[in-house]
């Protein structure tokens, strides 16, 4: 949870944090996850799942809006989101070879749910994000199960580890160990607080490019990488009531935070960023046609903005704070960012 | 005003017409023209001025969206369109080297209006759309005064000619005479009526690919030209509360009207569609921070989307249908679609 | 293979059709398919695969482009095709909830195929388009197995059945029977024909829209239903040199040709268009970094564009007229076109 | 030009700078400026010209990409860019009231040099962007004329001015005088060096959120203003052959030099970033309709996107550090950087 006090000070933050200082700051939502290692396989790898409220997700769908900041990625569920700007699903973390099978998984869940999908009204449009950990997993060997999508979801809660675990947990960032990373912020309108929180699996960058605060790490000096390997998925959810174009430009901030820990965004990263709100619910059926819904005075997206940068970026840190040493595939070590501060 | 019985019989039409079976059948909608001809300079160009609603449109904006069917075109303030969801002035069709000339009478006209646009608040964001009439105009005479927008912009009301005249004066569609084109539907939701109106300013396709009603017309069975020469605007209004993501997705179905009168979006036509709702209002200043807007249920946009596809197929063929027989620039004629009915 | 007499006389081709009329006219592409049926449990559903050229895919990339015409739908592999402007694995057509058992196949199918994916070089990006079969197909059943997708790529040729196989199965369009379709045609620069192929797997529209050449069939004229239910995924394939930018525009005027047939791009149809050139390949390994390649002049798109237009609006409705009539699914009867003709 | 010593230490650089550090480094480009100043008439504002390359622009056209970072923005030219992949223009930085002036005078100087344009060849794509200078200048006065364009073009010179110069004369940046700013990169590909340049017209952020090498200036930590006004546009250049997909991606990379710099995109701000290569040109006319381009290995991006994330940091910090203190409308004082320093 959060940074501790030595990262903290460094990063000259302005807005307040949340209580758990984790995206489910945000009510309702909750994060579940499932870690798979087995070192003498060389499995390191896992799930974690997103939900952006704790109701009928297909029946009450939420605003979204989403960033391909770069496009070498394998996630579904977009070009959906991007047409009718909304979320109907729980939104899975995992590696790029499980995609298939947790879509599998989170079909099944979802059509247990719900008898009508594919029977008396329309498909369903599952959200799989992804990232490579081939260079810590054996990911060749397909080894996240349909199961350990269910043990995600089933452990689904307000509390959830970062670092090393769930769908984070063969991930690499900035030659360190990555992972899963989270952080939140409060803004106010109108009289009232509304949360803004992220998580994301960091997988990212080359080592010695790390910033923190924006200065390059000493400790990272070492030799670098000759290319930004791996990608980056960032959730952003909040209860502020945005329209979908709204939660689009939100999260296209996410590519400030990405700029400010040293990525350039390498041509072989997939970083995409997804942002939602569950103040801003659309139904599936309705017997009103023309229907209500709020949204902010986009004056006022200047708020939403650097709070959402400064909160992807300290997600990010976050990530890389709570992840331990980790020896993988091929003799693979991916070193704590712990053992430098 | 609408297609002559011939026509009107052919066209096999869902929904019923509004009263004039023009845009301007949608409440506070009016249009301004200038017509610009001087047979002896080779001179056939204009203006044509579409007003979303008739108050000050920078302090009420209205929701937009907008789809680049084809982006060989030179239309200014589609990008901030796109942004931001909506638009806040006029909307002016002319010729391709008048849209500067526009841009300036439209800033003027704008700063005018709105003592604090580039002083205490930002700037404007001006619609100017375009086409290429130097087949039958002098283009690069460079005739349209900025006297021409204002008059273009005092004339607006509910009553506007189509055929070859304000921006639509030197305009060629199909090897015919094209021009400014209009028509109107009405839709129905909750119980109460709607209208969806387009104009459009046509100078796409080529000589014996026009379609009426799906078939190419035995007229038209002349060598054709090379090729798809030339551009459309095709301008969408309703009353309807739309978002600017389902105003988007609404703009876009005009790419069927095109395919179905014969076009092939070629390559060298700027193909630009901007639909608006000012049904759905967004203040320029607001005291309350979170603004409430209305939207239609996702799954009746079919209606909508059929109804304007409808509508801007017919505002193309009227286009046609009203233009009479012009001689210009080089010896050019451009027939009157009249000659062969 | 190709429309009957009394179809091809109605459309007014302006292009020489390939030797077959199919997709595989394209040298180097091959198309394989399993259908999936049994009347006693309510299976109407199956797979196609595309192949771009017969070789090493991964290793000789095609170049390629993409459009989301409208995107309900929940196709993979786009992102990184629109990012990277290329395709690096066969393209498979299956229903909606097939999609996670089918990437599984394709992964596995690429990874026996290359050791070095995921180990010693980067993941692959899997083709899976889709479209919901449910209206005849038990699709909750999720009944295509991953065997079905490698008898489907085993059986890859350059010939193969049209109409009701394959991921065409249990496909509905215009109301009629749907499904696979194809067709090809010829053009000609610096001397040399070059083969523009489409293929399609139809599932969209409205009964009583339905257009031929341009006409709503008499014998359509039923009462139609609400709303245009479903999908069409349209895969166009040349050996004429292009460049990605170039593939986008061509997979665009996909656009035109649905327009033609009678649909208005429905709300909940994922209406998608993927276009490659076999005639423009991109290793994965270079020794040299500055490479060649070829593209269009780009005044010629409009022959392009086309024949394109034409090639799929022909695809379309020869998907319509080689299907049988199918009940299927809760007593769903979805009839032949042919018993109107 | 360039950075002193000072502010160089602190830019950890990977990449060799070019002769000048300008973006005329990059053989054939020029960059000519009008500086518009009288303070009897609160008059700070101009015009900076960029020319791609030294030759017929029309004819010879530079393979290019953009991205809208933000869209608050009246940019010209964008859309036609997206579509064909190319510029056939000088780009002009000015105002954002005179991009009308601007564009008129475009026009006429592209018609004087190419008689086929407008008349036996399609129109021409002018390519004019833009800042809000209003806090500095008396912006609703329109002072920018025809002629001040014309001066820009005619001194162009591979020598040119940062700072409070051309289109930078009345913009703001970070709450201190920002305008003009330029700095390259030196990369090697296949045993050849080849430049990439950047020029940036700054006028965003907020003061209090500086960072130079990714530090928030103590010098900056005054009360800060409510919100990021105004806007960004940075022009890219090289030498080095890229494709338009690929110099699409290069522009995006400059979304990460603002976030470095201290940006998080501000909601009014219009930020964009075009990127173009006359290494890869593209004639206007050809009898060979099949043509041959070179494009780097795409593996080898990442050097271009690290280089040019860098270039454009550097030009940024570069314009604000040769900017002088300017006092403006209503008495509005911009202090210069150096005044910290």
């Amino acid at each position: 949870m959060g940074l501790p006090k030595q990262c903290e000070i460094r990063l000259e933050n302005r807005y307040e944090k949340g209580e758990r200082n984790l995206i489910t700051d945000v009510p309702g939502v909750k994060v579940g996850q499932t870690t798979i290692k087995d070192d003498s396989k060389d499995i390191h790898t896992g799930v974690t799942v997103i939900f952006p409220h704790s109701g009928n997700l297909f029946r009450e769908k939420v605003a979204a809006g989403a960033t391909v900041i770069n496009g070498f990625g394998k996630s579904t569920g977009i070009l959906q989101l991007e047409e009718l700007g909304n979320i109907e699903t729980p939104i899975v973390m995992t590696n790029t070879f499980a995609v298939g099978t947790a879509l599998n998984a989170l079909t099944k869940y979802m059509l247990k749910q719900n008898e009508d999908i594919g029977a008396s009204t329309c498909t369903v449009n599952c959200m799989i994000t992804e990232c490579n950990d081939g260079e810590l997993n054996d990911i060749r060997g397909m080894h996240v199960t349909e199961d350990d999508v269910y043990k995600a979801i089933d452990s689904a809660s307000s509390d959830f580890d970062e670092g090393d675990v769930g769908g984070g947990t063969g991930m690499i960032c900035m030659g360190k160990k990555g992972g899963i990373g989270s952080a939140s912020r409060l803004v106010e309108f109108d009289g009232r607080k509304y949360t803004i929180g992220a998580i994301v699996m960091s997988n990212f960058g080359e080592l010695g490019n790390l910033r923190i605060d924006g200065r390059r790490l000493d400790v990272c000096k070492e030799n670098r990488d000759c290319c930004d390997k791996g990608s980056i998925i960032m959730v952003i959810g909040t209860d502020l009531p945005l329209s979908d174009r709204q939660l689009r430009r939100m999260s296209k901030r996410a590519s400030v935070s990405l700029g400010r820990v040293g990525s350039y965004l390498g041509t072989g990263s997939g970083d995409i960023s997804i942002a939602f709100s569950n103040g801003n619910i659309i139904p599936h059926y309705s017997d009103t046609k023309i229907l209500k819904s709020a949204y902010l005075f986009e004056n006022k997206m200047d708020t939403v903005f650097e709070a959402t940068a400064e909160t992807v970026e300290e997600a990010i840190i976050s990530s890389l704070y709570h992840a331990d040493t980790v020896t993988g595939i091929r003799g693979k070590v991916a070193k704590s960012l712990k053992e430098y501060l």
